[in-house]
């Protein structure tokens, strides 16, 4: 773990980020891609963490999600789900490289010391009651055995893992509640995606995937490291960088020692590569206040976070609608080139409520250039645009639109040099736009390296089969217009990065859509 | 009509307002209670409007929520749905107190006679083709016609009225729309509930009516005028100063000529009983000139605006979400007396980000009275409390938090004189936690005329249930914590409205639950 006390004092050279990544990669991997996996504390009792972890990971391992074999630790012994639970890590005759511990605290330095014995690499530790209650010595001594025999942690003290693609999760919260009667899911898995996402908050983490469950957003891996004594962001972004199911990160912190300047320094690197979008709890002083109670650490400076952040190019979030929606847009569209966007919508209403948020964050709406308006008359002149259609930025093609409207309007923006990203508000109930009109709007996006937005307001099964088909086809679909404006601001903001840091030439030529 | 000019030259004296409204609420009723509809222009065009609103309408009456009795004009003549359709209103063999007419433009001012003759006192003209497309001149005939007819108009050029209580509907856009084969619902109608919501652009009222759906939220009236000629926001405010269904009022405009003198006298004295909110499209010079193209009004200084809202009480809403958000709370809870909040959260993070976004917009997060400590530390040592709860507002009960926790933390904070309000944040992930949490919270917040708001974060089953619960039990809920502290300083910024006016003690005294 040296190599992060190295990466305090010395700014990331280019060149040597991939070899810290490679390192960190072959240190972590057994996290996402274990060969055998042993649940340390799997417990008959139900709905307590080593019955809920224990029976997950069985379940994804006869599924054939998880590869992993899986293996009960119990130090009654015993059998749960029809497997045998060994008393012992060290009575299980197979190698294990990943240990999920949920034993009691104080058991647990004795159980990396039989980790370390069984050849284990890395430990998901869930268990609770170190440092976050003051026993700062335990915590310590933890470390300490972890270093002694080889082992990366994550945790004590959070979730630990949740990987849909490869079926590590060791979520213990019971995954259903009863409400008269039945069950309902309570504790969500979102589907696979391109989105890491790391949470200081294990509570936060999970009401975000709860979020990200109801909006339809995949997720590539989620890390809830607690009190975070080894594995931390940086690892993970180490990670991220080398793991192509991973294509934005989203990062929720407190805790002004999460922002050191180990992270500045890799963070920048990394966002040459793929894009980030940070979350941070306490930006105010009454924020701050909530911080040292929540998490005994200290909030910092906030102007101190923004300066860092700004290097890091990193996406700063507001508030937890635009932490989901700015990594949504960032994990589906490139960057914008530049700051002009135009705006192509069938309601008026909702075009204007765009246009106010746009100029209030600072995204420029340039109005038609000739060439572009006569593109758009003579459409309008063929029938292929509503004659009422208005042409102003927003581009107002109005309740009359036609699938094949959006398909000729779209197309004529993007294809204009003074146009670098357009957001399409589409809302479905005009009768005659038909459902295709989706497709079509995304396929005219795909030939096109500029970013485009969707919007479509709305709770009906429609609207949600309208964002949800946008969203599949790789275009980032919001349910307002303000949502949208903010989303496409992050591809604006991230495209100023990388021109800044000269890179946004090659990023584009690298960058392929997701479908 | 000649009130409203009245209106705009005296300032309305509160013993007046009532007197208004009579008359008002009288011309109007037919509107919303008609004895008998006629559908002046149903069609057999499947899907084409006139073919929706007369399905509509008699499905309506079959199912008994419409009381009027229905019929079809078609000049043609014949059959729908199992009805005869007459070939003008004047053969209709019953009284008609209500016309829907959707006939093509040029025919609207001969209709209009017809109706007069017949007898009919209100008409919704939903036909487009007038002032919008420069046919001023014949908007202007139509006005004349309905006011030589003694008849009130709503339109041209809408969507007419929804209302979900008394079975009016003109909403003619296609139900469902057709997506692989299934029928997906596209235009919705949200449920009966307690606001009345009018939009001055019908497309962003579908499309709010469609995310109200989504939301669950429900609602007393929706009024698209359209060219707004003749009946218009100071006539609906009259009528919901009356109307038992309408606890709140949602207002969107674009044009300056929607926030007259005669209005803003209107409003001030009409928020003194009930609230409005209000979204103004166009507050940026940029959304200005959208306006300008959207429904060629003049979108207006903002400054001017904002002072004429702040006189007539309402709440001003910076975006779609605020427009809702705000509104729903101020339907289901009480004004606060002061600034000062409360946060209960079972999460650590989720109260560090309402925290931030309350110091953000000026809501004071006092830190507990030793009284209040005391109690809480009562509750802990008494086990009702986790250990482990930190009491510094937000007082975090934490993630072993049990449903009396709640009830306790809660019934605490409100007790306090120096507690105005609380934000509630209710995960439901704790294992300790059973659905009853919900109602144990609510019932504690009906003892006390102190606004309660309630959050839980997330999209599966259980989070939509604890919300929908909320919002039934008369707490307003909302998917994250930002969201709760907006929605909770609307009732906030109401109550100061309240108080300056010098009306609060009163206001409180006659508030009552929802349920």
């Amino acid at each position: 773990m040296s190599y992060k006390r190295e990466l305090e004092h010395v700014v990331l050279a280019p060149e040597n980020l991939e070899k810290y990544a490679s390192k960190v990669t072959s240190e972590i991997k057994p996290f996402f891609k274990p060969k055998s996996i042993a649940v340390v504390g799997a417990s008959k009792d139900v709905n307590s963490p080593g019955w809920v972890t224990f029976k997950v990971l069985l379940e994804n391992h006869r599924k054939g999600v998880l590869k992993a074999k899986v293996y009960g630790v119990n130090i009654k012994g015993g059998e749960l789900f029809s497997q045998k639970l060994y008393k012992s890590i060290l009575e299980i005759p197979d190698e294990i490289d990943h240990a999920v511990i949920l034993v009691p605290a104080k058991y647990v330095p004795s159980v990396l010391d039989d980790c370390g014995k069984k050849g284990a690499k890395v430990a998901s530790i869930i268990s609770a009651g170190f440092s976050e209650i003051g026993n700062v010595e335990l915590e310590k001594e933890v470390l300490d055995k972890a270093r002694e025999n080889g082992i990366r942690v994550i945790g004590p003290n959070g979730l630990g893992v949740f990987d849909p693609w490869n079926g590590v999760d060791t979520m213990f919260l019971p995954t259903t509640k009863n409400v008269d009667g039945k069950d309902l899911l309570a504790c969500p898995r979102p589907k696979k995606g391109y989105i890491m996402f790391m949470s200081q908050s294990g509570a936060l983490g999970v009401s975000v995937l709860d979020y990200m469950y109801g909006e339809g957003i995949g997720i590539s891996k989620f890390i809830s490291y607690g009190n975070k004594i080894d594995v931390d962001e940086i690892d993970m972004l180490f990670w991220a960088l080398k793991d192509e199911t991973v294509r934005a990160v989203m990062i929720y912190i407190e805790g002004i020692k999460s922002l050191g300047r180990a992270l500045v320094n890799v963070a920048r690197e990394f966002s040459k590569h793929k894009p980030m979008v940070i979350l941070k709890g306490g930006k105010t002083k009454a924020g701050a206040r909530a911080v040292a109670s929540h998490t005994a650490s200290l909030a910092g400076d906030i102007k101190v976070y923004e300066a860092a952040v700004d290097k890091m190019g990193a996406i700063w979030a507001d508030d937890l609608i635009e932490f989901l929606d700015a990594t949504k847009a960032l994990a589906l569209q490139p960057p914008a080139a530049g700051n002009n966007v135009a705006i192509v919508t069938d309601g008026g209403g909702a075009g204007i409520l765009a246009t106010d948020k746009a100029e209030k964050i600072g995204i420029n709406l340039p109005p038609p250039s000739d060439k572009l308006l006569q593109k758009l008359k003579q459409a309008q002149e063929n029938g292929l645009i509503p004659s009422v259609a208005t042409f102003a930025n927003p581009y107002d093609i109005s309740g009359s639109a036609s699938d094949e409207s959006y398909a000729v309007a779209l197309e004529s923006v993007l294809e204009d040099d003074g146009i670098d990203a357009a957001l399409v508000i589409a809302l479905h109930h005009p009768p005659l736009l038909s459902p295709a009109f989706v497709d079509k709007i995304a396929s005219v996006a795909r030939k096109y390296k500029k970013p485009v937005v969707a919007v479509d307001i709305g709770g009906t099964d429609m609207a949600n089969w309208v964002r949800d088909r946008f969203d599949s086809m790789g275009i980032p679909a919001f349910s307002t217009p303000e949502r949208g404006v903010v989303a496409l601001n992050a591809l604006i903001r991230y495209g100023r990065f990388l021109k800044r840091e000269g890179v946004l030439d090659e990023y584009l030529d690298k960058w392929r859509p997701i479908v």
